[in-house]
């Protein structure tokens, strides 16, 4: 890659654009880096600089074509993301320069808003990353999914997949805070150590070195209640054959098939739906936005109170962006993954 | 086929037994016909002459060997199924000869009961075949799938698949009655024209000579709310390109799938149910076997009113059980199966 990276503080707005559709894996000619002016904004608007962007599996998604729950991005349009940024320039009556907000702003330096869809950091004293992990979508997206669809009792048992992920390390969480036995399931000795030790699951399977079906079935002795799936194929249908009746599998994601090319696999096992009175249902956390607050109350509560633990991890420099992206796909995320863009200029 | 027939009103008992499980369809060596003496009833029993035998999809699954929602039938056991039939000598305290009565008495001539599982036909003014039909399990499944699981709501459109069977005419039913768009998905242009013309569906679509991708754009312009399901398999797949928000799929069946010989076909698109904010969920009739009474009423009322029709497919001899079964798998039965077996003796 060339990069003609932009001096700190310059008025240089770099920029990944989807230069074309991927097919499997997002490649090097899938993205356009281009260096444009930094946009001034007009009445109504702020000029964000971001300092993080967030990079989620959902991304994948959004470079297709087709129907989903947001319209895919449009080749030459900079890449969509979600991001947090200092306001330094406003004609906005609501926002002021010196703020922190939260937003969809896009992989740049610098982003125009009219404020829709944005929200203002509430507690500096939080470390701003969480706004962007356990505060931010996915910490919503593991609250509402888990409870909401997943509906969780106490006693019952739940396993999350991609349980070290940022949405999986939540949702795991909340569900032992909510008194049911966890059971998570991450790729990697060192992700199952983590879960367990640092964040209470009861259990863990590595699903690259372990017999998932075994394992389900040795910390799962009363079968599965509620299914987080994060991950669908292989595992999915094995979770399937492991479920207790009445259970629930929450679809949050398929990230083992956002990748494929061909149609993706679907899980052959699901008549086990039928034998165990089950169900599978899917949500999209932006259904909940006017909740978002109330959840953000509830889940700052268990930080403080030390229940609940967030993990980040933190790449530094735009210009890793499409390398860093496939850490998602190949499970090298440790933790929310996160670009850091901004401390290169303060 | 060798058949060593009792002569009517003999003490012969003829059966059909498992003799080995089937691969794919069931074939002649997967079964035994034997002749025994008609059983006599112990204390606490009685005797049942059987004259109608339901002959049901889900018998196919029965066959195999695993974990359902009942148990496989034996090897050299009699093979499972419901009838309806004539109490013609009883030890039992409730039940009394002279009586119909409907239970699972398997593919035979006679059986003896305890009385567990047995209904005793309440109104004799009813066709008998209908009991095994509306009034009995293909009805009981169709209303509670459909009520119970699938929620509709007047003006919502409902699909339905193997809309001529036995489940999918009285499902298709219930949803006009409570003022649902209804489309049905059947399989040529007899039975596409009988549940629009006979049966008051909306729409139809023939599976085996239309698009059906299409025809459901065309038929459901505000898409599908509810998805009564009884086929599985590609139709699935297609029905689920085009759910409502908030959609609900009813499994019921999977059909298409019972005879293959790897793994059932899961649904590729089973993601749109994320996309649409849907659920996909299983139910087994038997859970709601205290309420069967009351939709019994509720349906016997539709039937005296002329809201809620039902169609008997009936093939008269035991002798022809195998070759008749195999009718379900190929769609060549049009209405609620049954095998006529006891008219022979009168």
């Amino acid at each position: 890659m060339t990069s003609t990276t932009g001096p700190p503080g310059s008025s240089v707005n770099r920029q990944w654009r989807l230069a074309a559709r991927p097919h499997g894996l997002p490649v090097a000619s899938n993205w356009e880096y281009r260096t444009e002016p930094v946009p001034e904004p007009g009445d109504g608007e702020f000029l964000v600089h971001i300092l993080y962007i967030s990079l989620d599996p959902a991304m994948r998604g959004w470079m297709n074509e087709g129907r989903s729950y947001v319209p895919p991005v449009g080749l030459g349009e900079v890449m969509r993301a979600g991001g947090l940024g200092l306001v330094v320039a406003s004609a906005h009556p609501e926002f002021k320069a010196g703020e922190h907000v939260v937003g969809t702003f896009g992989v740049q330096d610098y982003a125009v808003s009219d404020g829709r869809g944005v929200i203002r950091v509430s507690d500096e004293s939080v470390p701003l990353v969480q706004y962007l992990s356990v505060l931010g979508m996915p910490g919503m997206t593991a609250y509402f999914g888990l409870l909401e669809i997943g509906h969780p009792a106490a006693g019952e048992t739940v396993v999350v997949s991609a349980a070290a992920g940022a949405v999986g390390q939540v949702a795991g969480q909340i569900a032992r805070i909510k008194g049911c036995r966890v059971v998570g399931i991450a790729g990697g000795a060192e992700k199952c150590r983590f879960i367990v030790d640092e964040l209470g699951f009861d259990a863990s399977v590595d699903y690259k070195n372990e017999d998932v079906r075994a394992a389900l079935r040795e910390h799962c002795p009363d079968r599965v209640d509620v299914y987080f799936d994060n991950v669908g194929g292989e595992i999915l249908d094995i979770v399937l054959t492991r479920l207790a009746r009445h259970a629930r599998i929450v679809l949050c994601g398929s990230i083992s098939q956002y990748n494929n090319q061909g149609p993706a696999r679907g899980p052959s096992n699901y008549m086990t739906l039928l034998v165990d009175r089950a169900r599978m249902e899917g949500f999209v956390v932006f259904d909940y936005a006017k909740r978002y607050a109330e959840a953000a109350r509830e889940m700052a509560g268990w930080i403080a109170d030390g229940s609940l633990k967030s993990v980040e991890h933190v790449v530094t420099g735009l210009e890793q962006f499409p390398e860093t992206l496939l850490k998602l796909y190949s499970g090298e995320n440790f933790g929310k993954l996160i670009l850091s863009v901004g401390d290169e200029v303060g």
